[in-house]
């Protein structure tokens, strides 16, 4: 136990209070993440929890066997954390095999439920942290955390959501996208140039597919120079960018934290002379090597060099660019010259040799241990608030700073909404940007980790969130494709993107039946549009989850229920995640309204709680409408730009009684200009319903109710809008 | 089309047809693999199949969306085996993500299932197969076969599962190990001497754990020679192997397939002399590097090297092992000295260079790819036949011929039965020994993919199967090892392996609980070996499957149940492979009776046809019991010696009547010695039930029955067998 500034292991120890009940402390001199946004009082609180201070200080907790933990972000593995281990340390992270522990989120906030009570905390902290829930230990979940300055905030709530509220409250309001980051995009490495990328964008087009943008991987750039695009390959990029957006379609460039070393390059020749990059031991750049050989790293940490790589970014918005991705922000690293020549000098030693089975797995391990050695983060060094800082210890904010930077820019530049999103994130990122989840793979088991992480992500404070939908890495089926679909249709962010080399992954690589269920797929998401971006920004708004588990919402026996997830108040997915799967089971722990979604039509059925076998077309959305809960669907179009609101249907699944708050607004404006909110209010009558429309959307002229009550019977009721 | 002894692109095609009506057509003159038993009389039988003769030769099936193919044997993913690539071609793969195409075996035997009609097909060929079951093309199943000299068998029947028979007829009797091959086994890579593994014997015993044997993996030899026992590490194996194994616990020594290069190394000069290495392209023994550096390796297409390579084991046999396995035998090559310099040359190129991406890639990726690179299967040569092949056309026969050899050269020595398995295998091989599934991980998905490999794996004519259980590679946990444990339990093969620097693995190395739990579930195995061995000698002698899935037994809605297994013709199986679960859904296609059982105690309660959820504990089985259905139940002993069937148990789900054939022997004569087949009857009369015991086991004195009926009503019956 270690009283507001007690002493233990040597360090001091102060105790704050927030105004809704967050409990800080701070061990230490802790660097100032950014993370946390509201202020504490000074108070006098115990910490009760077993800390002792040290390399590392280990914090432990007891686990009773019914004890659960949620949170921890972009990890992979079941949504309860509980037993295995989890390491907080943004990595580079190729291959997503179940066993790793470290992604390139390090997001420390997680929740510990008891059998009646749950705490959450929040380990704010830039360096390594490493949690064991119960993997080494079955009774013990415990806590590395590699230093002695860090802050620990402990956040109170009668359920785990309402923590998840109190932490996001602390942490400050999500980053808001513009309303088209909600529509589809195509993103391949590999698109090589103008013309190809034309080609996409023309078949979309002639395949009446909706299309919101296409992602420029590093192929666009001149020898992967960040803030760059080849002129060879791009005659008039700024012309092509124009002519694109006139049709609804952004282009979405990819940079990098790296910079190439080259004499005349700008971007070099500014960040030397600024003193904008990371030291060596001997106050010399870094020097490591990535994509375009030999870079320096842009020290992030300095608010001057946030300034100044945000101010790089306007290169892109002068060419009419609105969106942009941080890439290879851990920073990846694929070696360092002490390393590389450490390597060559063994390989050299062992010719000729008849090598043991130790000397050549040494061999062999030496090279592929080049690519993101973390050797690398104890040679470099970042100036933060005057201080020096070896890399290791505040690696975590690289990606988030950098994310910072692009935000900073991009605002300045724009005035207006951008899409933006990372690799790399630390919480405290979540203000400036989404993420996606990285290199993942053409992998059934990875669309079934795509669902299970979002909500822990989205706890972490992180709503513009998403995978690569067909996975990125490796070779995708028409199959894979179409179900991976029937999931990301309701993720914020859906962005179908593979590798170079790989099998083409665009709705049209496949076969005709392929292209027609993604046709179809997509302009159900585009129906679902309205729906998912009212619900985002009510959520960011109200510090709630988009994405929710079950174990949230419904009872014990539904805990383990993680194919299954929650959408706002409204909804309940259980996808299709396995090959060659028709049918699936679905566990409904109430009555719910089965919604059968296509681009022309929504049925309603009703589905009585309990477990039971569901079929799936490739061709449709199936979810649930949970009791007294509606949502508004849009029409099927092609682009954002196209969605009108004069018509909307309303599905509803009535009971007692609903009420749902449809959230709109201009989509591209910064700050509260616009926002307009529905209220629509269903009430069961003897032989029909009371609807009310409370402040109509400005563009609306009718509603479609479809409403199902409780013994399935479906009512349609045209309402009209006053004008 | 083509008709017997017809040309197609300039090869005679042959055309025979055996008694069981499965037809045999012969492309050019292939290799005699010895996988086909019965023999065919020549006929005209027109091939009716799209082939077309080539490198490789092309055959194809349309297939229709409602298509599915099963078989295939040893790969990952799902046991419909359809919208995927497969490739016959063993392989030593260390990481089996869920994108790996091939594994340790070649296993050429195919189901496509129509509509209305299936039909088997057998490609005899030892060289390469590569499969597409529709992922390229929807509508294509294609087979590149690369060679024009094969045989194909075509199996008929009007169910899978008879098709299966047909298939398992025409290759001839598996494999029947020792009945204590039944018993649990321990195994682990660093077992470093003989103390440590009397400790681990030691612990099992202290801990009451049930234990019929220690594998030894390669820590055993002196400097990884085989048939070498390190004297420093065992001062006297003899006296060792034999004290155990008057415990009745076995030691399993590892044999690999490379012979190391050490003059004066008896097995080395030996076969210098016998002229019994394969060559390389100038005459000489070939070299490659494998564990105890340069080796080379038996050619054991001959059979003069498998006379001698089999008399090796006499080595161990002498010391009184009764079992082994051969590892590496695809053969897995870690460098050969070509590729090794090349790499090197690279690597000194690199020095000191500013690396781009490409060069940086090529340089780690030469030196990733020394292992198993396939280059080194075109520099070496088999004799066979007095014919001359390079390695790469003959490849799958390697492990299998090894194993033959084993088994010819054990048989010889032993003159009983022995337990035998491999790593590498090809069909055929099933005749001579069982196969584990090679290096798989400490993941839960390995859980599940060994759930769905079993019957695939089955069908191909391997009985004696089984995976690493609680994963070789990576870090196990409690929960993990023991929900594999509640699978395992019904596996012929019942192995807990891991691999050195991974976290020990045996049940006591976790928590109390785990300890308590994996010796309940082990209990559980002991009492169910009785079974599980009489569904094994019936199911190889009645060419059934013992592991079957549900799609060969259930109508069309229960095709894609593919974490649900049928055992014999009794059991379903439904085990948890996810972590933090309490629970799962099962889908029921009938009414049954589910079974929890202890050590001590066997529940039987009735569970409704349908999805239900269905809760587990850590320490129990539980399972389901078909209508008209029964299984004896022996006792909880620790080893198969103790197990005597003076009492059985027997369990039983009774509506019209049900009729059981319980099968037992010596369990180590080889032969048709000692055979008893025990016939059991239970007929329900107006409240009780008709029970008849013909022929009952020598060794028998009671049975007690519980018994239920369809309105879960249980009756417990103590039946004395008359002496």
């Amino acid at each position: 136990m270690i009283g507001s500034k007690a002493r233990k292991g040597g360090k001091i120890v102060k105790s704050l209070r927030h105004k809704n009940g967050v409990e800080e402390f701070v061990f230490g001199t802790p660097v100032s993440t950014g993370a946390v946004v509201e202020k504490g009082r000074a108070e006098n609180i115990e910490f009760r929890e077993n800390i002792t201070l040290g390399e590392p200080t280990l914090l432990t907790f007891d686990l009773e066997p019914e004890d659960r933990i949620y949170g921890l972000g972009e990890h992979l593995g079941s949504i309860n954390r509980r037993g295995r281990r989890f390491r907080s340390y943004c990595r580079d992270e190729a291959n997503h095999t179940e066993d790793k522990n470290e992604l390139y989120g390090a997001h420390n906030f997680f929740i510990h439920v008891k059998d009646h009570q749950q705490i959450g905390y929040f380990i704010d902290f830039p360096g390594e942290v490493v949690y064991d829930t119960g993997f080494q230990e079955e009774e013990v979940f415990s806590i590395e955390i590699y230093g002695k300055n860090f802050r620990i905030l402990k956040i109170f709530g009668d359920t785990p959501e309402k923590i998840v509220t109190g932490f996001l409250q602390a942490i400050g309001k999500a980053y808001i996208p513009p309303k088209w980051a909600f529509g589809y995009f195509q993103s391949r490495w590999g698109y090589k140039d103008q013309k190809e990328i034309e080609e996409v964008y023309h078949r979309f087009k002639k395949e009446d597919l909706p299309l919101e943008g296409i992602y420029l991987d590093l192929d666009y750039m001149e020898d992967f120079k960040n803030f760059t695009v080849s002129k060879e390959r791009f005659p008039d990029f700024k012309e092509f960018v124009g002519k694109l957006k006139k049709e609804g379609v952004y282009l979405i460039p990819i940079i990098d934290a790296g910079v190439k070393i080259e004499a005349g390059y700008d971007t070099y020749e500014e960040g030397i002379k600024g003193k904008h990059f990371c030291l060596d031991g001997e106050e010399n750049p870094y020097v490591a090597a990535v994509w375009p050989g030999k870079v320096h790293f842009p020290d992030f940490l300095q608010s001057k060099t946030r300034s100044w790589f945000g101010d790089q970014y306007r290169f892109l918005t002068d060419l009419g660019i609105e969106g942009v991705w941080n890439d290879m922000n851990e920073p990846a690293i694929f070696y360092d010259e002490k390393n590389l020549e450490e390597a060559v000098d063994l390989a050299s030693e062992c010719r000729g040799k008849n090598l043991n089975v130790h000397q050549f797995f040494q061999l062999k391990d030496t090279f592929a241990n080049l690519l993101n050695n973390e050797d690398y983060h104890q040679r470099f060094y970042h100036r933060m608030e005057a201080k020096k800082h070896l890399h290791r210890d505040v690696h975590n904010l690289y990606g988030d700073y950098m994310t910072r930077a692009a935000n900073e820019g991009l605002g300045k530049h724009l005035k207006r909404r951008f899409l933006l999103i990372s690799r790399a994130s630390s919480i405290g990122m979540h203000r400036y940007g989404g993420i996606w989840t990285g290199d993942n793979a053409s992998w059934w088991t990875h669309l079934e980790e795509n669902i299970r992480m979002m909500p822990s992500i989205n706890m972490c404070g992180f709503y513009y969130i998403g995978a690569d939908t067909g996975g990125f890495g490796g070779q995708c089926s028409g199959e894979l494709l179409t179900r991976w679909f029937q999931f990301s249709a309701f993720a914020p962010l859906f962005r179908n993107h593979s590798a170079l080399d790989t099998r083409p992954q665009e709705p049209y690589a496949f076969s005709k039946e392929v292209l027609e269920h993604s046709r179809s797929l997509l302009k159900c998401r585009y129906r679902l549009i309205p729906y998912l971006y009212s619900t985002y920004m009510k959520a960011v708004e109200n510090y709630q989850l988009f994405f929710k588990p079950m174990a949230f919402q419904y009872p014990k026996e539904y805990e383990a229920v993680e194919d299954q997830l929650l959408i706002g108040e409204e909804l309940m997915l259980a996808p299709i995640h396995k090959k060659n799967q028709s049918h699936r089971l679905v566990d409904l722990p109430e009555k719910m309204a089965l919604v059968t979604l296509r681009e022309e039509e929504a049925d309603l059925t009703l589905a009585p709680a309990g477990p039971q076998r569901l079929s799936y077309d490739l061709d449709h959305l199936r979810f649930f409408l949970r009791p007294n809960q509606m949502i508004p669907l849009g029409e099927g179009k092609n682009n954002v730009s196209k969605l009108s609101l004069e018509k909307l249907e309303v599905l509803a699944y009535i009971r007692e009684g609903g009420a749902h708050v449809f959230y709109d607004d201009d989509g591209i404006s910064m700050g509260e200009k616009n926002q307009e909110r529905m209220h629509i209010t269903i009430t069961p009558r003897e032989n029909s319903y009371d609807i009310a429309v409370k402040k109509p959307h400005g563009a609306l002229k009718s509603i479609d109710f479809k409403i199902i009550n409780h013994r399935g019977e479906i009512q349609r009721i045209h309402y009209k809008i006053k004008e």
